[in-house]
């Protein structure tokens, strides 16, 4: 399993739209293949900035299966209006929890 | 509940050294007020980047309580020789998750 961590800043004023299209998204993740978990995080320090933690099993999941999907444009469809820049998107092995 | 990201890169060629030493501070977190949960993620595109993911009971609780103590200290003297540079760390609201 892998964790998609996409960094999002929002045009300033746009906070609470953006947050109420990511939550109409649910159905959109809960139907991909191997999609497992999401996460919406709001920064403290910077309120417009927001990040994405999306577990998925594999990192062909995200960037193949979903990416190339006409899901993917829905979901842009969605948020994108809102963004104030291109998303930063990393993708991490989680090495240890505790 | 907040969570505290730090991202930290780590001199290149020392990433199984650093991962061994956050595996031996889990004691010193394990300790703190407020502590919740630890995760050390490894971004797959740069290997020598990490982020910690720490959950806290308030901001407070990582901010004065934990970095103010003697345990941050002994921390940073289980890591810090194994940073390229200084973390750049944020905090974060969890808005929605499912």
């Amino acid at each position: 399993m892998i964790t998609e961590i996409a960094q999002i800043e929002i045009k300033p004023g746009h906070e609470k739209d953006f947050e109420a299209a990511v939550g109409q998204s649910q159905g959109i993740f809960k139907r991909q293949k191997g999609w497992r978990s999401f996460e919406l995080h709001r920064s403290i320090e910077k309120p417009s900035r927001y990040r994405l933690h999306i577990k998925w099993d594999t990192l062909e999941n995200h960037m193949v299966d979903f990416r190339e999907s006409a899901d993917f444009q829905e979901w842009r469809a969605l948020v994108g209006s809102y963004f104030a820049g291109p998303p930063e998107v990393e993708h991490t092995n989680t090495v240890l929890s505790f």
